[in-house]
């Protein structure tokens, strides 16, 4: 009899090896697992559940599931100042906002597209977040990077739908996100066509603005560039409020989510004084009325960083 | 013996059903029925097969196949006049060529980007051809729907970008060429955020031009909105040129091609004279010079429409 129960228990311990079946299936198969249980987590759970399943009657088809993602404060660090700030008055070598948008000019334009591009990686590659000591590109929230791995795994598109400038974000948004290059909707400078001294057609990066990619600005920029209207769309400013609305406008499933900084332990809280990333009292009333659900980093968060 | 050779037939017809392998193997597997053999034809098969194969020093990742393709004179019929002028005349009422552009202003903006859309499905599905007497979604190049289709089964992602009205292409570019509005490029105005009666959020179309996708801004259009440079192009026009020679200027594997009408029995025979799609000299030694390919319709395509 014990010979026996030593056998059935060791085939289940070689079925369990081979088919791994043994772990909580949670543990193995939950797509958040950065996230704790609650409100938020359920119902991007439950969103992309009931958009994907043929089934059910809020079922989006493939071609129409488009989520947008803010990126400065939603999918990464803001604080003390935007990256991409940080990175023109590097470029400039001081230190002040005084001048900025003569310091953007210089930053940003007056060069290829390519050229830009390698300066921005280049950079990138280097310099390292004041507080946190770390390349910006590992101040990514992990919570929010599994988000957009499960909606893409699910068939989403998922678009960044930034004010940062359009072509800083390219830079790094694919190595960093999955997000290609034509998924990054951001402000954006004009471009102006020539030829290199060996005859070869280039595209200069000039001072003229084209799309200011903020509060109304956004909807605009999304329909421009993208045509479509996204059914699911993160945030977590007043920059935001304007794509929630036009995402929510849109008829069946809709998810808008804002991400509230109220974690200074782990990162920042910071709010309406804050001078970038300003979630007002207004906001809050906005999100409170028309039903979009605030993730809050202090409690729904496991882990903020994908070092921690 | 004759039983015995009964059987053997009677055994490899049996195998020919089950595997369909006994037709001739090019007419079940050639990508381009409507093209003839030709230099044309195996340019096309020749770029897509060592940029799909991995072992070919012209290899080309998945994530960089871009291919752009202009739409009119490129992939459909763009004579006596654009479509897009048919349709914004016919709007007004009237079928003259002057205040163009203020017919253009009245007929595109002045409503929500949803409602000019479906204004101009349903013009679309009505309206045909003064010459053919078919709808204008039937007068695709039945060989360049084949290229397109070609290119997205290896991987290619198809955009067009089209001196024409973006929103106006976008409208019907899914259903009849399975290009999604993500994937159109073209001449753009702004749109306007703000509210309707019951409050939701909607985008209205204004006259102001964002974007003349045309000559030196097809190029601009491409790096605004998609962000990388596509590794093949194809056109009809000098309009196309700066696109053609921008898409040459990238590294690797390349491929420029150029549709010239000169078939007048079937389509159109038209040049540096006509008013729409010109094709000058200059054009066409260009295309000598960088090595471009020329399609002749007369010669290239055994069949120009589906409905042939």
């Amino acid at each position: 009899m014990h010979r026996t129960m030593n056998a059935v228990v060791s085939a289940m311990v070689a079925l369990c090896l081979v088919l791994a079946v043994c772990a909580p299936a949670g543990a193995q198969t939950d797509p958040l697992p950065s996230w704790n249980d609650g409100l938020a987590k359920q119902a991007i759970l439950e969103f992309v559940r009931v958009t994907t399943d043929k089934a059910s009657p809020k079922f989006v088809a493939p071609e129409a599931r488009i989520a947008a993602f803010d990126q400065d404060g939603t999918t990464w660090v803001e604080q003390p100042m935007y990256t991409q700030v940080m990175f023109a008055f590097h470029q400039v070598g001081v230190m002040a906002e005084k001048d900025l948008e003569k310091i953007l000019a210089v930053t940003h334009t007056g060069m290829t597209v390519e050229a830009f591009q390698a300066i921005v990686q280049d950079w990138i590659a280097k310099a390292k977040h004041p507080r946190f000591q770390r390349p910006f590109t590992e101040l990514v929230y992990q919570p929010m990077l599994e988000v957009m791995q499960h909606l893409r795994a699910s068939g989403y598109k998922t678009y960044f739908v930034t004010g940062g400038g359009q072509d800083f974000v390219r830079a790094y948004a694919e190595k960093v996100y999955g997000v290609p290059p034509e998924h990054v909707v951001g402000s954006a400078i004009d471009t102006k066509f020539g030829y290199d001294k060996s005859g070869k057609a280039i595209l200069t990066k000039v001072p003229k603005v084209l799309l200011v990619d903020d509060k109304i600005g956004k909807p605009v920029g999304i329909h421009l560039m993208i045509g479509r209207r996204p059914v699911a769309t993160f945030g977590n400013s007043s920059g935001d409020q304007q794509m929630l609305e036009y995402t929510q406008a849109g008829d069946g499933a809709r998810l808008m989510m804002l991400v509230h900084h109220d974690d200074d332990k782990r990162e920042y809280a910071y709010g309406a004084k804050s001078k970038v990333g300003t979630f007002p009292d207004t906001l809050m009333a906005e999100a409170q009325k028309r039903g979009w659900i605030v993730i809050s980093m202090k409690n729904d968060w496991k882990r903020i960083f994908a070092f921690e």
